[in-house]
């Protein structure tokens, strides 16, 4: 064990499970995952802190094998494979129209929602950042599971936005493959900042 | 235990630890929190995913009063008292300047870089959300270290951005009191959307 991880109290286990051990897959074995896993997932994750408490996080499922054609002809190139693949794939998008629901989410502060009506571009940003926090969590529900994720940010979002959420409040943010992994396929990992490139004090 | 806490590989201590029983903190013991204690968060939670592992998050650890006072100047009135007390404040960041770095962090694609150079629109965005995604691990790690977060997003982020990051290419994310928590001082939780509101099928 290294010095760091012996210094959180999180176990190793857990820690190599979503952190140390994880890795962005890339092919699955053909073992299915089920809505009640997914659900599971949603059952823990759902309760990571946004702003406000928003939770502009939207997901599709793809389920049909139509709906999976038309996903795979939205991704790049190096990305079809393996969606095609995929025992589960999510598109994750976030919901311009999150506020509208701040009353409910976040009674503490009812007035919360009036600072996001004037501004569309604030409702974009904000959805954008606090639906990048939910996707982050939902990539650790994935891991949590037991299962591996292959999120993927090389698509075509005007095409997705276009099939999949024509009502225009919707904007993919993340196309995320999820199944076990097949044992022997797994890209070495890209270098990390370090601490102190990362990190200053004032 | 629930059945969908069963469901899932994480054991539930670790649930608990860093989703079901974690609260955003508003008050905080004394007790400090170490550089080490932060280095051994960032060792966590720099492994996860982000698009083509670019990482923009830049984190300035507030050390001293004066650092702390020009800060709490910048944050919302019902967030200062709580930051002035805090044990430790991160202002976490974004570097809009992150795709000079791809070239090293992303070996598998030496050109995922050139798509970044041309349009500062598309570098926001994606520092935007990639930045989300690592404020998220971080405020994990936090809670995987047996600390508390307590993410704020009240702010003057003009302010913020010209005292802390004036050479123009960082851009606060979130701000983020960190320690231990004081034992009788939780907000309730927030009410968080049900499966069906979040999730569909194709």
């Amino acid at each position: 064990m290294t010095p760091s991880a012996s210094a959180l109290r999180l176990d190793t286990a857990a820690q190599d499970l979503l952190f140390r051990q994880a890795h962005s897959t890339h092919a699955f074995t053909g073992e299915p995952v089920t809505d009640e896993t997914v659900r599971a997932v949603y059952d823990l994750v759902k309760y990571g802190p946004t702003a406000f408490n928003q939770q502009p996080l939207r997901v599709v499922l793809i389920r049909s094998p139509e709906a999976r054609r038309k996903l795979v002809g939205h991704m790049a190139r190096g990305n079809r494979e393996k969606t095609a693949r995929a025992p589960l794939t999510a598109v994750l998008a976030g919901d311009r129209d999150f506020h509208t629901e701040l009353p409910a989410q976040f009674p503490a502060l009812p007035e919360a929602a009036t600072r996001f009506y004037a501004d569309p571009g604030v409702r974009e940003r904000s959805a954008l950042f606090n639906g990048g926090l939910q996707v982050a969590y939902f990539i650790m529900g994935i891991r949590a599971a037991g299962l591996a994720a292959g999120p993927m940010s090389g698509f075509d979002a005007a095409g997705i936005n276009k099939e999949f959420f024509a009502e225009g409040a919707h904007f993919v943010l993340a196309v995320v493959n999820i199944g076990r992994p097949a044992e022997d396929v797994r890209h070495s990992r890209g270098p990390r900042l370090d601490f102190q490139q990362v990190f200053s004090t004032a």
